[in-house]
């Protein structure tokens, strides 16, 4: 067996943190959790496990230099830059290539930069048994326990058990389903049956490569013959279909395996809410981070700051509030409507001066 | 019957707006309301019934210069410069004494420099009356309805009916009670015989002069013999009585009258729920001023930003809410408990590095 390889997917942009997250800004620069970007913790939590030389990032030409910048101990050299961004299929199939030129039989963990992750040590672990179920030839996915009826999230079914190793129990993945309806979705979480689809990945580069000249040829055959001329990887891309891994290859693809990677205190911090579900709160019930905080009667809040110092934020009386201020906007609501700031940035879309705010 | 000059007492302090309003930066010289202070304002509203010539400003040495600088057409000389704070008392008496230089037989109207007042003509009005009783050797007082049993403002009971004066009626002041408790504060909000004290009083010079002679014999030598000594001023002022007109004199005084002023749409905004309650709110039901603001279900509350332009605040789903930025202080609180900005006044004298916000 090769050597073992993470991928880390550093190519998203999205608005769902806004104020914070921005156009250029994405979420995973930022320093949500406190004073270590998202990208940061997403590398250092890799060790000891991928030394700086086995990690890859694939994302766009506009975040690399920023990214290696947060990370400095990663090669330049392994920051994989797509021409445009095209959904996660062919992110990936381009970086199982960079790790096929390296290592003919090296294995991969495709990643995500944008995640919270509370047991680190946990969360190596499970990608270590990954390696040895992708070792024998599966795609394994690791899957999330569902805590709630989400239609945002896709959900893969088990099918038989295929074996244990360690605390892990691996399962045939019997069926993926991406962003369910509520009906749907209830009845996958009542049934014990399914996992969240975590978007995070293991397997052998030959496999999913395999996998890509099967499902994808065309686009499979063309990203081949860029590896000789470099130049035309960008026409190549322009052409290339926009979808996921798991719409794309996952959907469609044989001996698919399931970890449920159950206990990691995952998160994809998809809201400011979510920010106060995976903090530990402080004494009075409120996460503060890089703010200087004065409350009285203030409970169940999040207080996020990136002005820095000598700048006090004070509240008296408020409770589940979540209160960012990046500086240029301040963002006050209460922690069940932080995912509304969705509705702020639209308006902000139609007007003639809320360009500087995205 | 002489002149008619009016007197802003404009020396105090206080922090019942913080963060607005700061050790260097007392409620008068705030803009508060819009694009003018509080002293802008009260300058302001004198016109027509008081040319710059007629209006004299009673301050510190410390805050004079910038009060100048907010109303230049006020003469430089009519700045009368207590060199301590000492309460209104001493103040009024070295205010009536440079009125009486230039007008033995001037009236003065001794007026607030913090207070908002909605209707300006009225107001103008009623000093035009006040000053007609004034001229008969009353200490005229005006009163304001109350609207709620305090128990921080004063209150003066109504005597017997003196006159009428267009739509104005004059009352013997029967009993001046400052600060009471709630159920005596109850009691004299029910009977309909009592005003709140508002601060402000009109009498000719010589009048109130010869109250201080009578009840603060030892001061008002002293004072007047500093006339002719300026250099002995400070040192009589480090001597003098720290007391309010209210205590020092208008309780034991003769002659007192007092016009209820209803309908000025008065308030002293000693808190920024009270902002909300004076200025008009906008379609959505909230005061944004100086703020660039995008609120999302968002109703009755107040949006107070001295950041200037380029700062969006965005709020979502936030009712009654009084969100003040000051640049280096964000507060946050429900109107009803803006009161509580003197808790956290107070915890920051106790911090070590809490002075810098106050």
């Amino acid at each position: 067996m090769g050597d073992y390889y993470a991928v880390i997917m550093a190519g998203g942009g999205g608005t769902r943190l806004w104020p914070l997250s921005r156009k250029d800004r994405p979420k995973q620069s930022l320093k949500l959790l406190g004073d270590r970007t998202m990208f940061q913790l997403s590398v250092e939590r890799l060790t000891p496990l991928f030394s700086p030389e086995r990690i890859l990032v694939v994302t766009s030409a506009a975040y690399a230099a920023d990214l290696h910048r947060q990370c400095p101990s990663l090669p330049e050299a392994n920051f994989v830059l797509e021409p445009a961004p095209k959904g996660t299929a062919p992110a990936i199939a381009l970086s199982a290539l960079a790790i096929r030129r390296r290592d003919p039989g090296g294995l991969m963990a495709c990643l995500t930069a944008d995640h919270f992750i509370g047991d680190e040590a946990r969360f190596r672990d499970v990608l270590a048994a990954a390696a040895q179920v992708a070792g024998r030839g599966f795609l394994v996915t690791l899957g999330i326990k569902p805590t709630y009826p989400s239609t945002g999230y896709g959900y893969i079914q088990r099918g038989a058990g295929l074996r244990t190793l360690g605390e892990w129990e691996v399962y045939q993945a019997a069926r993926f389903k991406e962003k369910p309806k509520l009906s749907e979705a209830e009845a996958m979480v009542a049934d014990g049956l399914h996992s969240w689809n975590s978007g995070m990945f293991i397997w052998r580069v030959e496999r999913i490569l395999a996998e890509f000249a099967r499902q994808m040829p065309e686009f499979h055959e063309q990203l081949l013959g860029s590896q000789a001329a470099p130049e035309s990887l960008a026409r190549i891309w322009a052409n290339a279909p926009t979808t996921t891994i798991d719409y794309g290859i996952m959907e469609g693809a044989d001996e698919v395996a399931v970890i449920p990677a159950d206990g990691l205190q995952w998160s994809d911090i998809g809201s400011w809410e979510s920010l106060l579900e995976v903090l530990a709160p402080d004494e009075a019930g409120n996460i503060v981070v890089g703010a200087e905080h004065l409350g009285l009667g203030t409970t169940g809040s999040l207080i996020h700051s990136s002005r820095g110092a000598r700048r006090l934020i004070a509240t008296i009386g408020v409770s589940n509030l979540v209160i960012v201020d990046t500086g240029d906007v301040l963002l006050i609501c209460p922690r069940e409507r932080s995912q509304e700031v969705r509705a702020v940035v639209e308006q902000l879309k139609q007007r003639r001066d809320g360009a500087g705010y995205l």
